[in-house]
């Protein structure tokens, strides 16, 4: 069920090659493989060949996917946003656990094999909706890789036990710790940081830190994250998401920040929204960051948005970038490809012997079409098992 | 053929009614209604049921639409992918007509029953881009209403000759006149202007101009059009395209212009781009002036980007103006509904006794979940006509 051989395909868009999967890994890649015996085969029909699309960040506990539509009446502030989810969940008994694999099986049909999901964490809930993604991700093991993030979406100081309930969630299979704006949210960002970064430390886990911090004052948390990422030599482990402050920085000030995000390989998630300031790609790229994307929400009580289809996340980048050259939307396909399995750290990611088969077909000519256009996808491979066909499950 | 009775579909996600289509017009709009002898009938399965959607800004005669990529190279002044386009027309010989068909009745197929499209006319290429599409306008006639925008996209003043060619477009067919940055190209602003709309007087048609001009430069330029919009008399008759100034202004100089584009009727286009400011939906809405949206120009030599789906530039007006609660995402459809046709003047348009059956089912239980998730459209009527049915033409 791992081995096949797929023919005729454009890797990226270039020259038409065979790949070979075996035991679930990419074992040849070249003009004219021949397929073992009893190696079932599949003609690409001279399709663009994609790795497996990785989705960076996203919520798969509050999404609402395979539900009926959310009416959404909510206030703008943050907090209403988090107190009016705290209560549905309450009064509706929301599952994490059904809707995270609904819509986890919905991103392995439009191409996505790598997940990395945050899951509240908070003194409602205590770790349901962690045990319940969790599940999920053991049970589509075989298929897709998710990565949880322990996610005190309500606070990690401002509601007393929330760090106990983090340090639970990491010794039970939490695979990241997540937080959340030490200053605007926290009102003690030292400390607040402190806390996080000492439970991250004793777990040995990476961090993921939201943070929706304007200007000045997101800049000054950032530098309070550097600066402990440095000091426990966490390089290379730590990812700032959103980071809508690096949009809106006087240059001096942005450069500084940036030469340390990269000096840190410190990498940042953008989900590159329309209505606010962002990170820019092209400024991440030149500065040696690794800058990588993700939907955020789908379909929850936040957001009416959000689509399993990552390569329309790319196409918004790309937008939100004014992209428009072919080798600037190859930067935004990169968001949902390479860079963010660099930054999420999953290994062996890529269209080369050794890789895991991860693959998906477009029909499309090149990558800057793929990224600008809704293009079918014909086929979506996960581990070296067909998962998809012409946009059906299989 | 333009006879219809159409079951059991809910007009913008209300009740369930029936919609009997006779002479390509709604004649009856509710419950049990009984189809005369002879007259075919739909079964809409409780579909949701929009009005026709209405194109409110694109540029047919520029796109590659049907023919191969076209890898983008081009360098990011205005100026490069104006000079680039010209150059690239000579040498490739593109026939405007035969793309401009094929990129129609993608829009059809869509659900897009009105189109207004800016056409090329230079000292370069003459009237034959806007030949060419005229003649698709007539061609189309019986499905979807076209209307032509005699375009000078190199400038008015700059290349002598231009207003000669306008005058005549206008003459020979064209139903709108465009314009483009009196200051920013022409450098010439009032003189520009008055040439532009002394010829708007002369054939009595509307205006649609481009203002790509930034702050306080475009706010300058949209006073100029407004003078000449009040002196002629032509409230109503005239739209703005872009107005990217209305997204940077100080709040007393916007909250100004607002009032005069309300109290002078002249309508907003955005194509809510996520790169650059933009004229807020919600402001114009609450100063009373009338906002739609279009995709500008699609898979063109100015952008790979652009969809024939409207409902997916509803989702960027969306997204660009962090609509989240379903009321918003109303105002988002209504860029492409009802508020494009009273803008660009297609009449008797909408869910209403007399209306043109201009018709599109959706898969979504409600307005909201048709503008923020990709939903399919089961069934397409224009003009009575059935189109196209779950995403293929008829
Ligand atoms: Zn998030
Ligand atoms: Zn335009």
């Amino acid at each position: 069920m791992t081995d096949l051989l797929l023919k005729n395909v454009r890797p990226l868009g270039g020259a038409a090659v065979d790949v070979l999967v075996q035991d679930g890994r990419i074992s040849q890649l070249g003009a004219n493989q021949q397929a073992p015996a009893g190696v079932a085969q599949e003609d690409g029909q001279g399709a663009l060949l994609l790795p497996g699309l990785v989705e960076g960040h996203t919520h798969l506990d509050k999404t609402t996917w395979g539900d009926a539509w959310y009416v959404n009446n909510v206030g703008s502030a943050l907090t209403d946003r988090i107190d009016n989810e705290r209560q549905w969940r309450a009064k509706t008994g929301h599952d994490a656990r059904t809707h995270a694999k609904a819509l986890a099986l919905a991103f392995l049909k439009e191409g996505a094999t790598c997940i990395r999901t945050h899951v509240d964490v908070d003194t409602d809930a205590g770790l349901k909706h962690l045990e319940g993604v969790n599940a999920v991700r053991d049970e589509l093991a075989d298929r897709m890789r998710i990565q949880t993030v322990a996610f005190p979406q309500s606070g990690l100081l401002k509601r007393s036990g929330t760090a106990e309930l983090l340090d639970q969630a990491l010794a039970s299979g939490a695979d990241v710790l997540g937080g959340l704006d030490p200053s605007a949210i926290d009102r003690d960002p030292a400390r607040s940081l402190d806390v996080l970064f000492d439970l991250a430390n004793k777990h040995s886990k990476p961090v993921d830190i939201h943070l929706h911090e304007p200007g000045d004052l997101g800049a000054f948390s950032m530098d309070l994250i550097l600066d402990r990422t440095e000091a426990l030599g966490m390089q290379g482990k730590v990812t700032i998401s959103h980071a809508f402050c690096l949009g809106a920085l006087e240059t001096p000030r942005l450069n500084g920040l940036l030469e340390r995000l990269a000096h840190l390989r410190v990498g940042i998630l953008t989900t590159a929204p329309a209505s606010r300031p962002v990170p820019s790609v092209r400024a991440c790229r030149d500065a040696g960051v690794t800058i990588f994307s993700g939907n955020d929400g789908v379909r929850d009580t936040w957001t009416p948005y959000g689509d399993p289809d990552l390569l329309m996340r790319a196409r918004l980048v790309g937008l939100r970038n004014d992209f428009r050259r072919d080798s600037e939307l190859a930067w935004a396909l990169a968001c949902v490809t390479g860079a963010a399995a660099k930054a999420c750290g999953f290994t062996d990611y890529g269209l080369h012997v050794g890789a895991r088969a991860d693959l998906v077909l477009v029909d499309a000519s090149c990558v800057a079409e793929a990224v600008a256009q809704h293009r079918p996808k014909t086929l979506v491979v996960a581990a070296g098992r067909v998962v998809a066909r012409n946009g059906a499950a299989v």
